[in-house]
This record gives C-alpha cells, structure tokens and sequence, in this order.
C-alpha cells in the first residue's frame, strides 16, 4: 500500500489514555493517517495539546498537538474511526458512525456481545468477520462496527487458542494481576493501590468469562456460537504500571504433556493473512523457560507489546495444565488490538 | 499464670527478620519471658543491638538490645525455644534442642512433614499435638518439636477449616499474591519486584499443596493422615510490605449457597481451649461483605494480624465457590503463629 | 477533666480523608465527643457509614458509621468544631461558625495567613493564641479561629523552633519528599506517582515558604511579626503512603556544633502546659543517630505519629547545618495537630 | 568508521547491571565491536549467559550469551575496555590494564580522584582529555585511564556548565531522589525501599560535592583545577526504578533572569567535536516548560537516556535559581556517559 493511498482515520475519544495511545501508534503507520481527532463537547473547538493531559510515555507528536480537537459528529474526512470511548458514550456514538458509513474499530466493550458484531483478535479468530455481513444488512449499514476484546481477556485467549485447537479446551481458571493503567486516567488513585492489591475490577470477571468464550467460539450460519468452555475469572489490580499477568489452569479434552503443550504455544503464529499484517507480531505468543518468567515489567513490552509471553508450563493437580502469562495491556490489550484489527478489515477487503 | 511463673524461653535465630518478630511479640507476653536470644556464631557473642540490623516496624525492646546472644548450643537457660532458623540450620539444630528437653516451636520448615511431628494451627488442628507421645517414644526426646506452617499456607487452611467441617472439601485452588516480608531480609531485590508482579516463589506451591492438606487432616491411631483434598497452588510475590492476599476456588461434597459459606466462616472460633489463649484472635476469621476486601494493606492487622480476613465469598462457574483471602504473613503466618502454638503447649501441659 | 464534663464538638468536611482521621482520633478521646458529623450537601442527611468511603487504616468507629451526616449550618450542638473543609469552602463556613460563637480548629489554609488568626503548632508559638482577643474584637466574634499549618510546614518549623531559639535562624533550604496521603483522597493517581517522582505540588513551596516565618515570628502588641529568616522550599511527591520527609539546610547567627545542635532538638520539649495536653508527645522531637534514618515509612508514627523525627545532623558545606525531618503528615500534620491546637485552647481557658 | 575497521573492545564486570548495559548498548555500535566479556574468577571460563543473571530490560544479545567469560587479566583481545568493576576491583585491576597498553573507560570511582586522571563528560569538560599525557608520561604507561562520573554528578554538573559558563557558578545545593538501579544488584532490599525513602546513600554525598567540582574545574598545565564553588548534597533513594531527580538551588556571580537561564540551558550544546560522535544527543539539556516536569519515568529516557531533562526553573529566595534535573543513571548516567568517553577517545586519536 503506497503511501499516496493511506487510508483516513479520525480517533474517536482521542484526549483519554487509550486514545493517546491511538495518536501514538498510528503517527507514521504504513497504512494509516490520521486526519481528524474527536472527543466530547468540553475538549472538541481546543488544540489537541490544549484538549489533552498526556500521561503515556513519550510527547505527543507535533502532528497531531497541533491539530484542532473535533466532535464526535460522524462528519469526520475519514473512512475508518478508532474507537477509545467509554462504553456509555461508544453505545450512542458507534452507531451514528456505522450507519454513515465509516468502519469502527471500537476498543469499548458497548457492542462486544451483540450477536451480529465481531469481537475480534486476527490470530485467534479472523474469521468472525463473517458476521459483518449480517450486520450490516440487518442494521442497514454501509459502515461496520468491528470490536476487540477486554484487556485481560487478550492475554487468556491468545494462548488458549492454539491449545483449544490441539486439545480441545474445557475448563479455565483464570486469576489475574492486572496494572494500573487498565483503569484509565486518573483511574486507580495511589491511596488505594500503593503497597496494596485491589481484589475486584468491576464487572472485569464477567467480561473475561465471556469474551472467553466468544473469542473461541465459531461462526456457523452468519451467528455467532460461543465455545463450549467454562471459564471461572477472578479479577485482581496490583501495584504494576503496564502489563496484565495471568495464572492459568485449564482442562481439555485429550490431555497434553507438558512439552506438547509447549509446542502447540511457541508454533502458534495465526492464519498467513494475518501474518502479513504490518502490526501483527512475528510470534504472536513467545515461551519463556526460565522458572520465575514471564514478569509485566520485563515481558510486556516483547514484540513492540504485541506479544503474549507465557511460561511456567506445567502440570496442574485439579486440571491438566498451569501457565503464567502476560500481556501489554495497552499495547495488544487495546489500541494496538483494535489497530490489527483495522489492518486485517484492509485485508480483507472491508475499508474502500 | 502469674508473672512469677512465667516460662523462660528463648529464641533460635534471633538476628533475623522473624527472630526480631518473635522478640518483639514476646516483649511483654504474659506467659513467657525471653531469657536468651541465640544465633549462629557470626552474631554470637556480641550485644543484640549489634548483631541484628532491626528491619521490622518500631524499634527493638530495650531488654533484648543489651542481650549477649548466645549460640545455638542446647544450654540455654529456657525449657521453651522459638526456632527462627533457616530450614538447613533448623534441620540440625532443632533436634538437639528437643533431645535435650526443650519445647521447640518452630518456624521452619526441616520437620514440617516428618510424621510424628505436629504441623498445627491451633484453631485448625489442636488435636494434632497428639503425634508428640509418638516422637518422643520414637525418638526418645525428653523436649519435642511442633512446627508452623508456611505463610501462605495459613491463610488458605484457616478459612478452608470450617468450609471443610460443614462442607466436606474436595477440591481447591489457590493463587496468591505475597508480600515481600515473606522473603526475609534482604529477601526480594527492589529491582526484581517494583512495579513488577515475580510468578515464582521456590518451592512455594508445593509447600502450600502439601501443608493444606496435612494441616485438614487428622490424627489416627497416633498417626496422622493426610486430607483427601486435590490443591492446586500458584504462588506469586507482588509490591506489597506484609501482607498475603490469596484467590481460591473451592470444591465440596455438598455444595453449600453463599450465604451457608458466610456463616460458617463468621461462627468459626475454633475450640475452647484455643478462644482462651492469650495470643488468640476473638474471631480467627473476618468475613467482609464490601466488594473490594479484603485487601492486604487495609485488612492484615485485623485482630493484631491474628485474624484471617476473607470476602468476595461468591458462586464459581467450575467449583463451588469463589474467595478471597488476606492474612499477616509475618504475624498469624510466622511468629505469632508459632508463639499461639506454644501457648497451646502450655494449656496442654506440655511445658513443665 | 471528667467524662461527664466533655466538650460536645463536631468534625466539618467529616468525610474527605483528613475528616476521618479527626473522627478516628476523636473517639475515645478524654476530653472531647463528637455530637456531630457535618459536611456537604452531597452527604448531608444519610448516615455517615454511606456517605463517607473510609480510606484511612481501621475501620469506622461504629458510633460514627451511624451519626447521620449534618449539613454545614452553624446550628450544631457543638462548642467546638475541627474543620476539615476545603480551602475554598473553608473561607465560607468558617466564619459564619465563629460567628456563632463556636471556637473553630481548622486544618484548611483559608485563614492561616490573616493577621488576626492564630497559626499554631502548640509546642512552637503557643503564645501567638493571644491574637484571638483582637480576632474577636476586630471582628465582633464571640466565638474564634485557630488554624493549624500545612503538613510539611510542621515538620520543618517544629525541628528549627529549638534551633531558632538556641542559635538564631536566618536561612532554610528545604527539599520535602511528601506522601501521596497528603494529596487527599482520591488524590495523585497512580498512573502519576508508581514509580515516579513528581517534582511539583500546587502552592505547597509558597506555605511552606510563609507559614514557617510565621510559626517562628512572635506577636507583639497584638500583632504577629514574621521571623527574619529567608526560605526556600522544593516540594515534590513520592511514593510514599504517609510520612513526608523534608532535606534541610540551615544558617544561623551563631554556628552551633553538630552536638550542640543534637542537645537543642532533643531537649525540645515545649512549654509546660503543653506536655500536659492528652495529645502531647513525650518528646516532640526524637533525634536518630544512625545513618539511615529517620525514613518515612519507619519513623512516622513515633509517639503516635505526634513526633517528628530528625536525624542524619551534619554540617553544611554552604550553610551551616544540614539535617533530615520525618514527620507523620495526617496526624501531626493534620488532624492531630488540630487536636493538640483544641485541647491547648481549653487547657488556656477559651472553650467554655 | 567503517565496518572494517571496528575496534576491538571488552567489558571488565560484565556480569553485573552496568557490565549488561554495556554489553546492550555497545551490540551494533558503529565503531566498537565486543570480542571479550570479564569477569571475576567465579564467572570465568562459563558462558555468558550462565555466568548471567539478566536484570536489565530485554534480553542478552545472542553473540554474547555465547561468548566464554574471559577472566580480568589484560590479555584479551581488544584495544579498549571498558570498566563496570566495584572500585576496589577496579583500583587493582584497571592500571593493569593501562600498563598493558589497553585505554580504559572506567565507569568506577577508583581513579576519579587523581590528579592525571581525567573524569569526563564530553559535553562538560572533554579538554580534560589533556591529562592523559601527563599520566602517561609520570606512570609509563602505554594505555590509559579515562572515568565517568558518579550517576547523581552527571544530573549536576551538565546543566550547571552552561549557567557556569555564562553567569560564573558560585553556589550549589543538590538533594537527590535517586532510582533503586544506581545501587546495582541485588543493591536495595524491597522490605527497605517498597513505600520508603532511604535519607542516605554511603560516600554519595561526597562524590557529588567533589565530582562536581572537578568537572566543572578546568587544566592548567596539564594539572586539574578544581572549581572555586560550593556544593552541598543530600542524597536519597526513593522507589524509582530509573532516573535520578535532583532539585538544585544555585548562586551565580552574575544574577541571571529565569529566561536568561533558560536560553543558556536550552542552547547548550557541548564542543562541536563532541556532537558529531555517534552516542551523542541532539540537545544534552532539554528544558520542559510545564509546571510538574521533569518526571523520572517520563523523562529519563529523553534522547535515548542521552539528555538530561530540567525543568521548573525558576528564582530562588536565597540563591538566584531553582531547578529540577531529571537523567538516566544506567544510561547518561553510567554505560553511556563511558561509551561516549570512548568514542571521544576515538575521535581524538587517543585510540589507535
């Protein structure tokens, strides 16, 4: 794709973290540029720079400090907008931008669950795009809402795939240890979290358990089928800056030795599709041997953060299998995601 | 007991992290004075205050700062000794003190599996020091050995205790999140753990497995037998102080509601003999009903860190129920913990 | 003073951070009880178990979690309120109190730098109560407001008021590294501060600056004079729960010693009738001779977080003294040091 | 430099955290190529990535995890190496070195102080470099000695030589709030720094006041010249990962206006010849204009850990200028500040 056909994109929520992360990430992106940032009516009409307390490392790029903040009105020059709404926002403002015409990418979990609406990670599940089809003609769209997952369930899913597709996956147990900047800005205060772990993420469980299972579930028909897997989630905040880890035990259907478990994880690399995807990671999921990895602060950042690194493969007492993973919950757990995904509809064809 | 009568004791290992705990519990105990503070030959000899580089919270008492201490030789002038010790020194000394009529409580982990030597919480198991007739007859020790649990052990086979009595438990799994007190000192390097979540503690999860289900077992024919309870473990260390915060799904013969689990957690006050005890908590465990405790920095020091506080009590969609755990690692998971068992020794008439 | 005699008081702002360390502190106290819990309309009128999210150590004295939340009208049935109010709302409702003729103890700026109201640390400038006669002539209040200064403030006028006695101060540079408690609740956010140093905190070097030439100025013909000592202050946030620790380097007209800068801090001990008052520490300052110390997490709470503690007195290769103050923020700093102002304006005659 | 004509360079300690970081840093150099790795007898003669404990971020670099670690005699391979050794290694081992013809860029503080050694920062004082004839002549050595400075100096004395240089330095307090990583590993214990400020950080007070001073000193036949300014340092640690913070009070001969020092500080940029080598940065100062800038964590790895970041300048009411100085200790601070001594070397033709 030569630069001269670079496709518009405006960032919808672009003052939040996660929208800063979308300015970041898409700055020089082989395929993308930015043309418009949009935000709520008390940042929309400011500069960005203005519009925007920057809490993401790095500046924020000249380009787009510059840049006059926009309203989420779907009158934006662009093709494809990135969503970084919140959820009770996305749910009014996705729609408006679907029906006229643009492509969603949506970081907001608004319309995960909507029957209709892929929740999508391109090496897990690519071929949930079907469902576009369906929902455009049953909503009478000539845009599309395409949507990404829960941080932390990212970080469950990658690695589960490949060891579904092998063994066949029945049971996940799932604790997480999830860092700070998944709450947002200002997010977590540090009277609550310093020197402390947080037991409870509201309603964190409940997506994982779902998306879960969504994630690995199948189209058939033009409908969505859920994986015939139960997955028990408890959902923790610790004191860590970037990065979710995960202590999982799972159960299949044909148990795997430890070293074939291995295998499956470190051949995992996604349809080829995929992998030619200027974001997509050359090892979706990397294993580490060493007994006390992978670590958030040392693991997170593997692949550009685009990696899952898991470790500590071994076998469970209760049900066939533990591993410890992470992810960067920023990175592939959000903006990042969402931007494969963008990537993949160009693929495929979605985004004229 | 009366000041006059108050047992002499002394501590093994005194210069450490949990040795300056035990002199600091017993600095005032009503039923026990220190009369010698003993550690390996690099510290013996000098005043206390020199030997020991204090790293726990206040200051050390007065009396123990000008304290010679001693060697780890059996003639000290005490009939009960808190052992401190690492588990490799322990597995030495500690029998030498119990050959020689000493009541051992310790801390290590040398005799925690040996089968004649009790493993005892006391709200848990008190009927477990029945294993000492046996080691002394075996062994032909005139003092004897009753061990502690792991920190972490603790805080997952207290509040499994009254589940297991009303409940019948089949099945648990446990992943903790522990505080770096749980290391000793210097224990965790800072740049191992701020900011970082380490997914490994050696030889953790297996202690954990194992102590469970010695410490829900029970005593027959002066032989203790083993819990058929299946535990998993997952053990990790996180940026907290003190404190232990763990996440366990449990399993039952008879699925109790949540409200059922919550009673038996709230009316569990161990046996008689044990409530009156000087060091024992009014309630060994506090169930919480807010959705985000307990956590480890608000609920550690609950009852004198002698209570473990438990909540988020909840339905698991694979096992029975889901909830959180948070206990003192450094006071119910160690000193204070083995200083309850002595104090047990004594109302059993152990300690002459 | 007997039970029966207590001082009816009310806590305003009773629900932010620093209104429930003044109704934590206030439970039990021996002089006064707390008959009425106020704060915004927000809160007022449901129980102050629901309005308040308690954040600090422990849990809510029953008593309280029960009180309903009154509004700020000064129609309590108090003589005496501590305000915990906001600066800006603090400027309001102070005075329509005083008005009324309740004796405030503020913890809020509002008032601190009027020429007729107090600001007080009652082991430093006791005798600058004299100022209230012409508060309330001037301002034909019968009853008052004293005020208490800012949290750092106090752990730096405290250690130079014997210095200043002793040697006569003329210079002060202070570098504070200060807690997050110290920012309220929900305060700093954790996406700033984990792992970070922010190197800024609104206004806080201008109190600093100021309230320290006051506390050390005299009052003369009913008027405070400022002390001649030139200030400058650095203030930056750390990670730290609660303790700020403040680098200091100091001139004098007369160059002391090291130990005869030691003798003055430790000797420190106030005027009589304030080492009498319940919250009095023993000593106001403890002088550390290690090396290391004092350090925020373990010399905050000496004598009850109500000493502050120095240590590391060296000479200054520019000035002549350098030192290290450790001091607990919301109890000496804030709430506490309120108290002590209220329990000296009853032991000097002003609450009826 | 062609490829070709890479010179040969070693890491003395390379086992440690700066040894890594020269080791990742001086991977892929355009001018050095690493053809030996050494270390103390216990690591020698084992390969690299055993003798290893990789803390730094990423991973070791394959060539070198397969490199045999050679041990500390001067018979290796290369022309220039460069010292990660403890000062008491280094004060043995290094003149070996420069005896045996090697140039030695010494990140240790061994020979700091010597008169005919220079301690450099190329930006500061790279005419230092003229010392080196006068060490070689008086200790007839073939090789050579060049230092770095301490960490917590180089925040320092970089922005202080342009303020020096256009309004003649008189007078510096210094209070550091240095990263955990400046004490190497395992360095700081977690039980000591987790929630903590460590008020001392041994001889560092010291090496800043002296270091800074020499840097800013100037040659005179071929003799070192100290600086006539006064430097008062207070050091502490505080939870922070990387980047040491510093806040600096200082007095000029010539009272600059806050933009006036700004223009200096933003203008900087060292000798021409210095600029051009391949480590340099763009700007050795940045100056940040916001009023909480500059951070550790979002600032020290300006220019790729190359700049030093300041901020908040501003008048002093005691001396003329306040200011906040953020660096990279690892990087500007350590490694990097050698590498660029090295390639300073190079260009210089002190090495052949």
């Amino acid at each position: 794709m030569s630069t001269e056909t670079k496709v518009p994109v405006a960032v919808l929520g672009a003052t939040g973290a996660v929208g800063q992360r979308f300015v970041q990430l898409l700055t020089d992106h082989p395929w993308f540029e930015i043309v418009a940032l949009a935000a709520s009516e008390r940042s929309a009409g400011r500069p960005y720079a203005d519009a925007c307390n920057w809490v993401i490392p790095g500046d924020p790029p000249p380009f787009a400090s510059e840049m006059m903040v926009s309203s989420l009105e779907p009158t934006l020059p662009a093709r494809l907008v990135f969503s970084a709404l919140p959820a009770s926002v996305a749910r009014e403002v996705e729609p408006l931008f679907a029906q006229a015409g643009y492509a969603v990418c949506s970081n907001a979990s608004a319309f995960r669950y909507e029957p209709d609406v892929p929740l999508v990670i391109p090496e897990v599940n690519a071929d949930h795009l079907a469902l576009i089809e369906r929902q455009r003609a049953e909503r009478g769209w000539s845009g599309l809402i395409v949507t990404s997952p829960n941080c932390t369930t990212t970080g469950i899913a990658m690695p589960l795939k490949p060891l579904d597709v092998a063994f066949g996956l029945r049971q996940v147990f799932a604790t997480s240890m999830q860092a700070v900047s998944g709450g947002g800005y200002p997010g977590v205060a540090s009277l609550d979290i310093l020197g402390n772990v947080l037991p409870y993420i509201g309603g964190e469980e409940e997506k994982i358990e779902r998306e879960t299972r969504l994630l690995l579930g199948h189209v058939a028909d033009g409908r969505r089928v859920e994986a015939e897997v139960v997955v028990s989630a408890q959902a923790n905040r610790v004191p860590v800056l970037d990065g979710h880890t995960i202590c999982l035990s799972v159960g299949f259907e044909k148990r795997p030795t430890v070293e074939e478990a291995i295998a499956a994880l470190a051949d995992f690399c996604g349809p080829d599709a995929v992998r030619e995807l200027p974001s997509a990671p050359e090892h979706p999921i990397l294993v580490r041997r060493e007994p006390d990895r992978p670590q958030p602060r040392r693991d997170r950042d593997a692949e550009g953060g685009m990696a899952v690194t898991v470790g500590r493969v071994r076998e469970c007492p209760l049900l066939d299998l533990r591993l410890v993973s992470v992810s960067h919950n920023t990175l592939r757990g959000a903006a990042s995601g969402s931007i494969l995904n963008a990537e993949l509809l160009v693929a495929k064809g979605y985004i004229k």
